[in-house]
């Protein structure tokens, strides 16, 4: 996605060789203008799967996934972050570890929001090590229902989250892809969506 | 809002005289559709007032702030809650007391993205004792920047946030203000708004 990639060139700062800041426009400050192409880019990658729910997580996926599930008018559910099982008991539950942070905690959703019948669409800011996705994966298949796809606003690609969930069967669609930030220069993955 | 207040009385649950739950379409589950009303309505209500950036807090206030800032055509902020000062030394900081969980936290910003000339409005989910809007705007003031507004999607004004901002001379605007809780019913304020 052309903006996408513009916008990170313009406006991201690679902090090292794995740290890509991108505070000015998608996880602290927010272009909301940005966030509705995004959106159009995510229903346009999913039209064809039938999504019935987009799920996310906060903080900084729910720019990216509101706008999302508002092009494919359906709702978003943001799951919550927790560090600790909560006692209650009408919680979807799944442990996220982060290698970065170095520790492992609980995301949650409400289980009246999901039913079998659902066709999920997940939606993320960053992959890096695919955690995060996984655990709204298994959310979505202890409410017995269907990830249709995940869409990530960027990937980083040369972390294994991508080929992870890829080889897990699921549909990823990155709308940026870094390929490198070696030498405080962004690098991407040359963009094979545009002549598939 | 006749929109928002039929969505309360329809999905909304009283869970007690204090308590509204409206986690199936505001802070849980988002029902977009009903969130671009809500962008647009706070638009109208703020179109005179030049503002330059939207600022709210994660991660109820992150889809009605989105939605302001794009109709509105400005960026949005969302302030990250954090439970210590860090010893980062470009963020704005403030305090906010939680009288639910008894105990306070700080909220942060970085300050680049508040500059002296900006005119922002502060935008929240719910207002209750005002603590999280007085905090914002405190973040606002330590910028040099100025408040020229305060967005609430959900006034509980039996609760003396209200008074409290009004009186310090806020302009508030509440798209459902809600008088009462009493006896599992919502008892709406009557909307004087409509016939200013």
């Amino acid at each position: 996605m052309q903006l996408l990639q513009q916008k990170i060139i313009n406006e991201g700062t690679v902090l090292s060789d794995h740290v890509l800041k991108v505070d000015a426009f998608l996880n602290h400050q927010i272009d909301p203008q940005l966030m509705v192409e995004v959106g159009k880019e995510f229903a346009r990658r999913f039209q064809n799967d039938r999504i019935t729910k987009v799920l996310t997580i906060e903080s900084s996926g729910i720019a990216p996934g509101l706008m999302a599930a508002l092009e494919l008018g359906v709702p978003v559910i943001f799951a919550r972050k927790r560090k600790s099982l909560t006692l209650v008991n009408d919680l979807l539950t799944a442990s996220v570890h982060s290698f970065t942070k170095n520790e492992t905690s609980d995301i949650s959703v409400s289980q009246k929001f999901l039913e079998p019948t659902d066709n999920v669409l997940i939606i993320d800011d960053f992959l890096a090590n695919g955690q995060a996705a996984l655990g709204l994966a298994n959310i979505v298949e202890l409410a017995g229902a269907k990830t249709a796809g995940i869409g990530i606003v960027i990937e980083k690609s040369f972390q294994d989250g991508g080929l992870l969930l890829r080889d897990k069967g699921f549909k990823v669609e990155s709308l940026a892809r870094i390929q490198s930030l070696q030498g405080g220069k962004v690098t991407f993955v040359e963009d094979l969506e545009v002549v598939r």
